[in-house]
């Protein structure tokens, strides 16, 4: 299945990376993308560096063992907190410093950081915004409940709305004039986001700007291109089939989805493929 | 730190089987406790059979070689999917089968299950319940957002009653006369589930029930008694190590707590423990 474009994987604890996936096709039209959702072990916002170190290394193992010519990690909170101590070869790309960037591009004095608990404890996002633009005022809060929203399908729902308003308050208290989703589940609420935010508030998300990075490296939309040339596509692995991951990955992608479940072993060693179809 | 009284190890995926720790403290004051939560692999709720059962084995192999009188899966999707395929060869209880012989006691004539997306799915209390009395209407729901609720801390919120509010309307419209809360964290909204159910409907959860029919086991509070007598207490482990955790713990339990991580690794071989305090 492999055409002459790059192959790129790209994986997330979940559903949410691939709207960095959706925006990859749109740049990178020849490329094959191999997605791992890590549906298992999701989700990754609440759990420890230890634990999320663990599952990113043996994710990105299965990845690189296939082959990829570029690797991104589509999971604000493995970015955040396991992405500088994997220590890879291939090439690769968190969703942090894109975010950031496109942040501090649409800033004006005060950004808005919204994300996972554990990406909000890393301070993360504060320090990639800091360095980029030492003047600007960086606020954050946590909203746990907001990826449980998006996988119940209640995106655009009126208790959703609440729960965003009760999250966004001391940011929009504070005049934020920009906001950055830091979780790839986020752009999903975009909707809800903008009607809590009103017109006076920019929203920036990292998977455009993750996108563009990654396009930058093949301005041919070019990689390996070993093989004969086929229908590039999109092949997507989780750890855990569910029919949840299904029905989100058709609404992001805009395409039904056929889903191969594989067993990524913590250590990274055992891998067995085994299809859910 | 054992005493003369039984050695119990009990399991959830994260903090709500600690619901029935309280429960069985109360009722075997002389046990000791081994208590796992899996926080690494949280929540259960939403995954399928084969990853459920993967975890609950380990689990289980975990407290099993530290020579535990008897076990509690005090987790319900894990009772619902897991537990009759392990072959067990300690005295063992689910939270399913008690859960249901208290609904059914309860019971007038229609009996509601709330419970997590895969606990529904698999139909396990509703086959109980009829198993025990086939007359009986049953109605289930599943609840995605309550156990994120919890964890959020918004137990007695008027968000949270909206978000109950809506999950239980067809039960309500459905003249439900009894509400069996089918997961270890639901116990925690008690406050919010009456006002919304109402004086009509009574609540059953498992917490009490299971702990009834341990301590049924351990008539004077008897286990293997082999070593000198010890103050009895709770041991708490947790596969990933979370402030959210110990402080849920702490509410549940009445007592401050002390947390020891663990790795146990899916094939229950490798088992590495480290204090996290």
């Amino acid at each position: 299945m492999f055409g002459s474009g790059p192959l790129i994987g790209v994986f997330d604890s979940g559903v949410g990376g691939l709207t960095v996936v959706a925006a990859l096709r749109r740049r990178l039209p020849a490329a094959t993308i191999l997605y791992l959702g890590d549906t298992a072990r999701l989700p990754y916002g609440t759990k420890s560096r230890r634990t999320v170190l663990g599952y990113t290394r043996a994710n990105v193992d299965f990845l690189e063992r296939r082959g990829v010519d570029a690797l991104v990690v589509a999971c604000n909170t493995a970015s955040a907190m396991a992405l500088e101590d994997l220590d890879l070869r291939t090439p690769h790309w968190g969703v942090l410093e894109p975010g950031a960037s496109s942040a501090v591009a649409a800033a004006g004095r005060h950004v808005g950081v919204i994300a996972t608990e554990s990406t909000v404890r890393s301070g993360a996002y504060e320090h990639a915004i800091r360095r980029l633009n030492p003047e600007l005022l960086v606020s954050q809060r946590a909203c746990p409940l907001l990826v449980p929203l998006v996988e119940e399908g209640w995106e655009d729902d009126e208790i959703t709305e609440r729960i965003v308003g009760r999250y966004l308050e001391p940011l929009l208290e504070a005049k934020i004039d920009t906001l950055l989703l830091g979780c790839t589940h986020y752009p999903l609420l975009r909707g809800v986001l903008e009607r809590v935010c009103g017109p006076g508030v920019s929203l920036v998300d990292s998977a455009e700007s993750t996108s563009q990075a990654v396009a930058r490296q093949f301005p041919k939309g070019d990689g390996h291109g070993g093989s004969a040339p086929k229908a590039p596509g999109v092949r997507l692995f989780a750890t855990d089939a569910g029919s949840r991951f299904a029905r989100l990955a058709e609404r992001i992608l805009g395409e039904p989805v056929a889903l191969e479940w594989v067993d990524v072993n913590e250590t990274g060693m055992q891998t067995q493929e085994v299809d859910v179809r």
